[in-house]
């Protein structure tokens, strides 16, 4: 296996505990590399609500989720993780010497001493519309999120949904794509005011052609995608040409391959010892919310204090022959780590 | 038992994790009264480092100790917390319907549902300079921390000691008293650089009197404090006559009367259900730095999280009839709950 990254830890799932993960591994001197289904770190606070505040981070009476993800980047900054993002890990091989070699869904090859599964409600798979043959189009020209906003310069992009994540990359892409349509079922939008108020903007200048009422029924083409048709009230069908369909209907969580890891699951979550959150198996531990013992309380600020036992933990694989000593950060700071 | 205050939860103990642990009792419907034996909230942060930057609070790359407990404040104002400041626990009884009546040293009782032990590394006693008789001053004209600094207005103080609180004391008090010595050991002081210039500025200025290389040596008075004797280099000795005098040599924790409550003690710390981190004492809980559980650390992040997993199983004995709803601070702010 061509191995593309070597590291001490690594975490699946690059959400606020995993971040905050890359802090505690760090304090004992480990090294991480993250991986993440999501196009970018921060997990559900940077992909479902990045701009609502949070009220229970201690410390802080109020802070946007954003931030907070935000922040915890510039506080693992000291530890230099490293990151593979939109890929998925499809498989985890325990190695003769007791370390693991996973294998994302791209192919991309990690090999690390100790895994951590960091990975929230699970990997959020997109919901895709009920449209005949939509799937054989994925990859070729069908896709669920933006990975990369550069894919789309001067093509033709047709976007459907109708809450934030629909009237954001509208208005993005309204710059970059040489023609930008967006298709909603209803009048008016979920997502935030201001944001629909400046794609009904666009609307109106003609710079994105705008279908409400509307809804996909049929997708087309010789291998790529070239054509979607648009059921339109009272059952008008207008036929687009097009480069790129973008269904973004939102995201539902999914245990994912991680269910046939052999790890213990209980109700979509995996049980672990509370003294360092190990999942019975060697080297592999679990933290946030995809773990679950008695007691267990699905918040940032638990997986938080999950994190920083762990690393106690994995300290014994990662560094076996050296004696643990335990500092407090505010005698020296991080950098004396 | 004349109580002064009656609430759902009394905790002992103000600081970090006492004070987040309001914020997690008030989700969840249920106030609290606080107890700690210092002056002030914020425990050994406001103590002992106020100054000092903490690394590992998640989400902060960096915080000064008192900006955190500010902060915390700040958080759980929405829930009212009320506080008996300056005052130890001595005595807790539990009453026929499973409560509690707490007794303070000071003759303060508080009646609670539930106790909660946030006692850190237990209460701070102040390092007491072995001269003697001077226990017998104690509350006559000796004191070991200043608690209301009005206390000092227009009367003479001698001040021991050469650390932060000795320095700060002495500019401060510089202003409101008569006559201020600041008695210490060496030429150089522990506490601050900043500090220290303000002091012997004060000293060249004739606001102070500043005594250095010396070391109190006998206390007298008829009953009440009137006079100090100073040993300095050479042995030549100084009387002042003095209203107050103040030794500020540092505080170091003692478990205290909470040693002698029939609680589970494992070195100077209470063994708790990780579950709950219940103590195994019906309706009584620890948290924090005072409690000990296989894979124990102490830090305050994991206070945070004990303070969370708490407040769940304290509601069964504060709201007994009322089913437990568990909501997302997101959805609706801290003024939903």
């Amino acid at each position: 296996m061509n191995v593309q990254h070597t590291t001490d830890i690594c975490i699946i799932g690059a959400g606020p505990v995993g971040l905050f993960a890359v802090f505690e591994a760090g304090l004992l001197k480990m090294r991480c590399h993250l991986i993440d289904a999501l196009p970018q770190v921060g997990g559900q606070l940077s992909e479902i609500y990045p701009h609502k505040p949070i009220y229970d981070i201690p410390g802080y009476p109020a802070i946007n989720a954003q931030e907070l993800v935000d922040n915890l980047m510039e506080q693992i900054k000291p530890f230099h993780p490293s990151f593979t993002l939109g890929e998925r890990v499809e498989t985890m091989e325990r190695q003769a010497d007791g370390s693991y070699c996973l294998v994302s869904n791209e192919g991309t090859v990690v090999h690390a001493q100790v895994v951590v599964i960091a990975g929230g409600l699970g990997s959020f798979e997109p919901r895709k519309p009920e449209i005949p043959g939509l799937t054989d189009f994925e990859g070729r020209g069908v896709s669920y999120m933006v990975k990369n906003p550069e894919h789309y310069r001067d093509r033709r992009v047709v976007i459907a949904g109708g809450g934030d994540s629909a009237l954001d990359w509208t208005v993005f892409l309204s710059d970059i794509a040489r023609e930008v349509t967006l298709v909603h079922r209803s009048d008016s939008f979920r997502g935030a005011p201001d944001s629909a108020e400046k794609v009904f903007s666009l609307a109106e200048r003609g710079k994105i052609r705008l279908l409400l009422q509307s809804n996909l029924s049929s997708v087309h083409g010789n291998g790529v995608l070239s054509h979607v048709s648009i059921l339109g009230k009272e059952k008008t069908e207008t036929v687009l040409e097009t480069d790129a369909l973008i269904p973004l209907f939102g995201l539902s969580p999914k245990l994912g391959p991680i269910a046939a890891w052999g790890l213990n699951v209980d109700k979509s979550a995996i049980t672990v010892d509370t003294t360092d959150y190990s999942t019975g198996v060697e080297r592999i531990y679990a933290i946030g919310d995809i773990n679950t013992y008695p007691g267990k309380l699905k918040l940032i600020l638990c997986g938080f204090h999950e994190a920083a036992l762990m690393a106690q933990s994995a300290f014994r694989h990662v560094h076996p022959a050296e004696k643990l000593s335990f500092k407090y950060t505010t005698v020296n700071g991080v950098n004396a780590f």
